[in-house]
């Protein structure tokens, strides 16, 4: 049994990481840390938790969390991460960061697109992008995760075996992103005020959202080549869910089933990874409070085209789920443990 | 370990029991039944059940389910069971009826409120119902048990304790009830239309809906004295979740904290019960794919009314969750087995 | 031609008259006026109005509105009318207030219930409670009208025949709210965050909500009776829609039918109340987007109840459009212009 | 003043046109006809449109409409305008058909995509597509109009500036729809059902939708030159609204703002289309009720993409207000007449 932290404890990251955890056997989750409201139980703010979180949340101390814990997640919001986990380097704490500090191991990235100062180049150079399907093996020897993004986690894994394979172009990709709002967490702006947001589609960060250079750097060293993709993004008026449509110019003449067939085998050993049979597509709702990554392919004669819709659940796969699926493998569990659980369906 | 068969499969009660009984270690799922669609997979119907269930549905076939099962669970439409459930009387079949066909022990009321024939006397005379916070000891016993409606769970959990303690008076109890879309089923019409339900609330069944013989039927029996309510249903824009409130005139000068107590008092050793502090209300959220219904209590004193507020996901505690902490008190296991997961929040 | 003002431009009061006035011939919106955001366009906030309005919005001239317009809608939050109206009594200036400001006339239950410091007096006194159904003539005349409340529009429009015909007791109402989420306003806090409210019901405010007296005064003004009420919220998973279900003990022996041709004569020459027929109820789509309360009556003769349900449009019958049907009446205008709009559907 | 008969009475383009209507002062529906309801009331199955329309619905009779009305709009499935319209062709009856019936003037087409017999071929050639935007000289002329489709309306404004100026290529095109449920209109099927679209983003028609054919004729209309385009269509949980994200390769070295101006000077005589700010893009909610098209505009030179972003209301801009346009053009009346509402917001 691995004592665990939560630092971040009043996020939607953390409240989900908790639903996750109360079904793993091998991991306890022995503090909630939370900057602005240590002291309080958390069922203050989230009811729901009564029953399964009693002990009240606590400042952060970095001594008492090297003594007593040996996973720590970070469910904070940019910039907070980067500053802790090079603290724990060096001691046998296993770190895993929900955020996207460490995502971009270019520092000059980083500030430009988050405008924050960087984390040390040696904790960028440490961590490892926690992508199971993709990095398993890296992953399984990692001190530090860096764990991706929820848009690159649908979009990356609906087209890297398209890339590896040169099915299609490394140019003109154009990926068209939809999430629901919880995406934007629990701080309340004009993005996530029901009435802004219920009964309309809005695009927002058209050219300018941090997931793009995330995209760009893992698809980029996949294909060996410099890939950049046409992303946007679609708030939708839904609480969970993400779905990426994505579009690519065929380098190969194939078929909706031969593509199919090559997913297929490309994630055979990939539990988390569920095709879709020719002519059926992916809804969110199906893989709705799970860690499945479902994926419908399409080949579009007419235009030369593949067209690629993946669908996660953006708190789960998109965020706590691929977190403890990372945990799982650093620790030599069953990559599956605590979440094989059926989404919710409907 | 058990062996279980599901009668209805491409309703959304089996669809639910199926995923509540993947994370129960005592029961199998071995067979699914469906009359409709028997010889195709459930994953045709339901995409996110692939990788779950790979067999076939099959036809109803009475005496290999003798053979092969040791528990039934009938999710079907009013008017399946009533015909079928008779046929393992004296057999050492269990069976969970989650339909509306064993609930009124009166065979008139039943011809009533439900249009159709009753099930034999016999078979109302040995089911039990379902209510575990309340018939405990009976369930343990029974071999037939009838499931609560959605609507008298969440009211009958609401107005027992205050009823048995004479808190309230015995008429001129209001129950204004509020469900998500779910309840309706999959069957297609205009309760269940997008369009006419979303951005609505929608009274339907004022003063015929069937669940009111049932809950008047309880509260009669808890309170040794003929009970009479006024409940209207409203649909609600969402797919789960249900919330009663209930007005009901005091008998006795208290106050919510003492409400308070005497329900958490009332419910301490049931552990699917929670009880809210003083001011503050669960909403539906907060019980969300889980098995718990949540309470709040309001003493009115200016105009001398218990306020109650009982929230329940209607296809949980309001259903499959509830047939399944039956069938662990049936086979003595621990109540909470398979149902210990935390709401999915948000 | 009439010009107008609108104080409180940013809110969603103002946006809602905007789109109204926008259909009327004989008024003219001259100024918006809008205390946090004056020199901007209002088209910054709601991109909606682009080719509407293109004056920027100005800040608070007393003086200057004197002097340029006829009629000032207060679209403000609770706390700013009453400091503004006194400075425009003995001026030509009809004001009508949409807050909370001026609907209770006794001072000490609005510092109570508001927590503020109350209008003058003698403004309390020359406001008239604008609901014109039952205050048409004392509307016409007045200078000052203070808008009735949402919940209490609903609620009194569906009470207040069968009070005043004595077919309802006096004591022992309940009253139970349902309300979409833009009641609560533009500004950002966890009632209006979509993650929280998204498939989700919420009671709030149980015991506590200014509507109460609101509600209670008139009724007990129309019964010449002191009338307590027991009122809930309760907060939906929509944008726009309120419904009040209200249960009242039966002081006679009537009938459903009887109920009905009561209140059609009732409101026989108000237009924007549609009574249904026996055993169909109102839905809140079905007045969405208009000025219509709709009613739906019901006698429960086994527990001798009237059942009311009275849906209107929160921004409009509950508020905007309110607002200009008394300005109609002030200004000898047919009460229905600019109103007589079809509700949109679905 | 015109007479109108609206064919297919009991569909939600029936309910848009007669809400439409109201507000119209040269149009009076003098008769709605319904195959499945003739004799009945349509307030029966929309309370909402009590004391509008209090004539019982007819039985189409031809020959009376050709006596009785001068304008008939058919708000009918597929299939039906085709065999009627022909009846009308030299009198002096002014035909608009919603339906998709005469959309593609090629008879194979229609055979291959809608799956019936084409309209004869001079009822073809007779009608003119009513894109007033477009096609504005040929509107006022025309006795029979084709009204748009809602996704074709969507992307045609969207991309046909650029594609004229020759901004993009005219190949490589790709359209992601997005539309709200209601564009499925109100019959009863899995797309529709509340509980499997709530809360759910849904691919369906993936390459299979009847829209595409009417995309590329007009588009390569305009272009003078064969286009293909990829067009992927997801059902998103919303009633109304409607926003195609559409991406092209660049042709020209060109910026965002200077793709703006080029819009904006296209459209300037155009009432119904609002082209945004630059960095800024339209929501569905912006447009809701109303009959405007708003586009939103995006150079992407690190992929030398031209990214669009065009909203409508499905139901007005894409069915019964854009018919209302025609009729207005059709008849000498100005364009905007009934139009000129505001958007419903929030």
């Amino acid at each position: 049994m691995k004592n665990v932290a939560i630092i971040g404890g009043t996020g939607y990251g953390a409240v989900e990481l908790i639903r996750l955890l109360q079904l793993h056997e091998f991991m306890h989750i022995k503090k909630i840390i939370s900057h602005s409201q240590y002291g309080e139980g958390i069922a203050n703010t989230y009811p729901h938790l009564t029953e399964f979180i009693k002990e009240p949340m606590e400042e952060l101390d970095i001594d008492r969390l090297k003594e007593e814990v040996d996973i720590i997640f970070f469910a904070t919001p940019a910039g907070v991460a980067k500053d802790i986990i090079p603290d724990f380097q060096g001691s046998s704490v296993q770190c895993i960061d929900l955020s996207g500090d460490l995502r971009l191991t270019s520092a000059e990235q980083y500030k430009e697109w988050y405008g924050k100062d960087p984390a040390p180049q040696e904790t960028l150079d440490k961590a490892v992008y926690g992508l199971p399907e993709v990095y398993k093996e890296q992953v399984k020897q990692a001190q530090i995760i860096s764990n991706p993004g929820c848009f690159p986690t649908s979009a990356l894994l609906g087209l890297i075996p398209a890339i590896e394979h040169q099915v299609i172009a490394n140019q003109s990709i154009v990926i068209d992103g939809k999430t629901g709002v919880s995406g934007a967490g629990r701080k309340q702006s004009a993005m996530t005020h029901f009435s802004e947001t219920n009964e309309n589609v809005k695009p927002y960060k058209i050219g300018a959202h941090q997931h793009i250079p995330e995209i760009e750097k893992y698809l980029s060293d996949i294909a060996k080549d410099s890939i950049t993709t046409t992303f946007t993004t679609h708030l939708i008026p839904m609480t969970r869910g993400l779905i990426c449509t994505m579009y690519a110019p065929l380098e190969k003449n194939i078929t909706s089933s031969e593509v199919i067939d090559l997913y297929e085998s490309y994630y055979e050993t990939h539990p988390f990874i569920r095709i879709r049979d020719e002519g059926t597509f992916p809804t969110t709702r199906e893989v709705y409070g799970s860690n499945y990554c479902d994926i419908g392919l399409y080949v579009d004669q007419r235009t030369n085209q593949l067209v690629v819709e993946s669908a996660i659940d953006n708190l789960v796969k998109g965020a706590a789920g691929q977190a403890i699926q990372n945990a799982n493998l650093m620790n030599g569990w069953d990559e599956k443990h605590g979440l094989n659980t059926i989404p919710i369906y409907p």
